[in-house]
């Protein structure tokens, strides 16, 4: 094992109906004004927006809304949030949504602090020293956002697709209730699927130092989503299975499969983040083309972990075996697993590998995924 | 799944040399005079000690010190550092040690900043509002105490060993460098895996709702312990070994296996608590006498959860063979499993059972666990 630190102070609520404690946990922090942020305005239909402000004004707390923030958010929009924010003055950013809503949340949570440009800090420009407490109430269970300290955003301008990282936008709170989650349409749903299982085996297969003990759980990961995705399709509103599908995407980005193992690699949604930014085709069915696509390439790298995760996964004895059975459960799920079930033409390969060729330059990863590398893994695809 | 509040503040720095991080950290709190806990001398003689204070002193850190701390801790010794700690009015409480060191910490770190009498939070008659902050180097890997809220602390009067749980008295920062732990004999690391799945089983097989994917993370924790210790008795400076083993041994009792299960009973750990206290035996060493007896009269009351722990950690077909299997390990990794091993005759059940009735009167278990079933639980041991 490798030396780590681990440190998540995220506070979780779980349960149904645990919306309601927003206004206390809020006001407990002697915080009177906030930005609530949101997608589009189906919270305001289904009741979740007035359950969320009755509770907000029972506490005193007053806010000002950056409502209609896109999948796949993009970085205007987080400016104008955090114009809102710098010009009403708000103490804290509240996010009511998925991980496209928390993701700007924290953006703007750190850039409200912050003098210069917030592109900055996706660029490496410069470092999130402090933020706004950020509040989440999620309405998908996919992104892990919930309980880390990431945040993914498009440049509309230039197209690049980065993240930050940074300790100061974990969650002070993130309330999961799964019946928020239950009405998310089927192919979104496998998309999140595709989503998680990418969260782990990322880390699980490109890790160098992968300890069993890391590996057991990743398993237990997949083996949870795998089974709960089936459930929830035939019946969305089996609670006892969206619960465990809501949980398991918690902890497949909370750190704690990939404390311990060796500096990993995320490639697949390195790829993705291109895919989508050109493309925008959400982030779980850009995944579920380049995994497989990836994996074939990939699996002669790490073998020994190849034929345990098509063994202990799908009971398969060669890691062939294992890739197909993954590519054939996307599928099965309802996921696309080829650029062309996406509408994406062999020609634009090459962009393609050129904008995904900038990120690996600037994730240092680019003496692996060299422009020729990324054709050729997207040719599988 | 069950609703749930998860939130785990505790830091961890994990790896060899990680105590050298002590001094800043500290520091780093604005905190300036610290209670400094540990056990035996043999801190003073292998080195850590010297190391820790050198990094004290360097960050201008000035420290008092309480030493004499045994195994079983008892709540005089805890009096006694609560006494120095408002005495030399210290801002901080940091262990050296192993989970009886850490737990008389928080109990410290709780008394410290309470008018009243510390034993008031063990017994229920109040609840812990605030404390000193707390910081650990372990020197042990077993109790789980390094990430949670838990002090189990002796009353040498009265001969309870009772607990408390807040979230004022989890560590801020907890320091494991397996290479601490190495020179633990072997006896001491059979016992501490015998606590460690105990930490986990006893959840897994007694809540009613049990989801697949809390069983998954238990599973994984079991089978990477009796890897690992497996491997350490042969071996005990197999450093990938020893680290699996102290990351799982966190992971036990962190609240991550146990969240989202229905109320849950420790039976085991309450009737053990009564042997240690009564007999002063190692805690681990107690377990494993207690365990495969308690299974023995349960087994019946949880047939699915039993037969899948039989089949998934030891390969068996039924919960008989499954708890024998388990028995067996234990008495192959040298703990004792049958009360006459640890020297404790058949006329002392009755004054063992009186102590456990008395607990689990107090844990609101006594319809359950009466004294005659403790008695009949006992005599299969």
């Amino acid at each position: 094992m490798v030396d780590f630190t681990y440190h998540n102070p995220t506070k979780i609520e779980f349960g149904k109906g645990k919306e309601a404690l927003i206004g206390t946990a809020i006001a407990q922090n002697h915080i009177n004004k906030i930005l609530l942020c949101y997608g589009s305005e189906r919270i305001k239909k289904d009741g979740l927006y007035d359950t969320v402000t009755a509770h907000l004004k029972k506490n005193g707390i007053a806010w000002v809304e950056l409502g209609g923030i896109i999948s796949n958010p993009v970085l205007s929009k987080v400016n104008e949030g955090i114009a809102l924010a710098k010009k009403e003055n708000v103490q804290a950013v509240l996010a009511i949504g998925g991980g496209s809503v928390l993701d700007s949340a924290k953006s703007i949570a750190a850039g409200a602090l912050y003098a210069g440009d917030v592109w900055d800090f996706f660029i490496g420009k410069a470092s999130i020293e402090k933020a706004l407490p950020v509040y989440a109430i999620m309405t998908l269970a996919a992104t892990g956002s919930e309980m880390n300290g990431f945040a993914v955003v498009t440049n509309d301008e230039t197209q690049q697709k980065y993240n930050i990282a940074s300790i100061h936008v974990y969650p002070r709170l993130s309330i999961l209730n799964p019946v928020l989650t239950q009405s998310v349409p089927n192919n979104y749903l496998a998309y999140s699927a595709v989503d998680i299982i990418a969260h782990v085996i990322e880390g699980y297969l490109t890790a160098s130092v992968q300890p069993h003990f890391q590996s057991r759980m990743v398993e237990g990961i997949v083996q949870t989503v795998m089974e709960t995705t089936e459930i929830l399709l035939q019946n969305s509103s089996d609670y006892n299975a969206r619960a465990e599908f809501t949980w398991a995407a918690t902890q497949a980005l909370n750190g704690i499969t990939t404390a311990g193992t060796n500096p990993y690699v995320f490639p697949n949604h390195m790829i993705e983040h291109s895919l989508s930014a050109l493309f925008n085709i959400a982030h779980g069915a850009g995944l579920a083309i380049v995994i497989p696509a990836w994996m074939r390439w990939y699996h002669t790298q790490n073998p020994a972990q190849f034929k345990r995760f098509a063994k202990i996964l799908f009971g398969k004895d060669s890691a062939e075996e294992g890739i197909n059975a993954l590519k054939n459960w996307f599928a099965k799920i309802g996921a696309p697993v080829s650029l062309s079930e996406a509408g994406i033409s062999k020609e634009a390969i090459e962009k393609i590998a050129q904008n995904v060729a900038e990120a690996a330059e600037r994730q240092g990863v680019s003496h692996i995924y060299s422009q020729s590398v990324i054709e050729a893994i997207l040719r599988n695809a």
